[in-house]
């Protein structure tokens, strides 16, 4: 089989590349990645001229390529059936790909208030109506489903819905949105990943500042 | 196994309640609807009885419930194999995903001016930049979709994907957005398929009015 390349941006700083990245990651997939940071001012011409929505994540296998996130997993799911992409019982790989679509279709309020920026100091900023309602939708999926599976994951072990929450974990933590005990814990689970540690391990070598994502 | 109950809001306005019905309806799968009328006056509150994200659509199957039109789809499609929710080629199906995700996370310039209104009479709409950009977007994916596979859905078949852009045949249509004969061929082919008339039937018989979407 044809080497899974997946092509991403700046780690510290790009939300949606890491998603696919961790869910691989942590379910033990074999890939490459390549990084083209993000050029802003000039239109980020790099990313254009690979991806036809002239955004990443962008999987290129063989002469095939496929971008948006979500449906980079599932086809890696397809690939590597074996591979724990998703929770293995039916209804919860069902929740589970409701919760990963609430965080793509929605979540605008933190989305867009606080960037993802794995090197940022915490630092609290000002809590917003919609950033709240966000807030407490987001922790009753994450106490629920804790209490549901027993964590210390959404379903358990790390599956590819954690991998979509992973930068509302560094949001909550970066900008401070919460002091709830159970939050913290499954924050915590999600840092101390082996995948986690990898990608925020890159991510803090590098040295690039995208000014738009510093809130 | 128990019945498959989706519950949606009004026919002729309700986008998302559409997509679901219509991939499950196309792909032969049993089930019943429950309709639970707009009532955005008040908030909503039927919907937000039955939904814990206080939207429809809703998939109810024993007492597991469902919500994301694309988690339902994939709900059902694990749940009938057999069925041809999507296309069959592995490649084809990731792609199927990926415009779904661009449906998804996507394209507000004209979800946002152009409600869907199936019985709205024709008439054409300013365009502003935001809902050129989409329009360009979508044709394209139509046009080399249906260039790839001839036709006359986007991957030959009806698919969920094309379940997903049906409210986007709707706009073109009502608000007259293109006047591309390859947009036009496509949009009736989704016109003639039974799914769409049964749905769009009841739409028509619908007597309830909402301003918000009368654009
Ligand atoms: N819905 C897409 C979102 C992808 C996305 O927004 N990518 C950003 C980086 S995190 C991007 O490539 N932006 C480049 C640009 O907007 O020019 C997915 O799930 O993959
Ligand atoms: N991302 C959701 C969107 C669902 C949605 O926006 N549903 C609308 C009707 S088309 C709704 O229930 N609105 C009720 C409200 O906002 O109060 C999906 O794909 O199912």
């Amino acid at each position: 089989m044809d080497q899974l390349k997946l092509y991403v941006a700046n780690k510290n700083y790009s939300s949606w590349s890491m998603r696919p990245w961790l869910a691989m990651k942590a379910a033990g997939i074999p890939f490459t990645d390549e990084l083209i940071p993000f050029d802003y001012e000039h239109g980020n011409p790099t990313i254009k001229a690979i991806s036809e929505t002239g955004m990443v994540p962008l999987l290129v296998h063989g002469d095939f390529k496929l971008w948006e996130s979500l449906a980079i997993i599932e086809y890696v799911a397809e690939l590597f059936p074996d591979a724990p992409v998703w929770p293995s019982a039916r209804q919860d790989r069902a929740l589970a790909r409701a919760y990963s679509l609430e965080m793509i279709s929605g979540f605008r309020g933190i989305r867009n208030a606080c960037p993802m920026n794995l090197r940022r100091p915490r630092k609290a900023m000002p809590i917003t109506d919609s950033m709240r309602a966000d807030i407490v939708r987001i922790e009753k999926i994450w106490h629920e489903s804790v209490a549901r599976s027993g964590g210390p994951f959404l379903f358990g072990a790390f599956s590819a819905v954690d991998a979509m929450f992973a930068p509302v974990v560094n949001r909550f933590d970066a900008y401070m949105l919460t002091e709830h005990p159970e939050s913290l814990k499954y924050m915590a689970a999600m840092k101390a990943h082996p995948a986690w540690i990898a990608w925020a391990g890159d991510a803090a070598k590098e040295t690039w500042i995208v000014a738009e994502d510093e809130a």
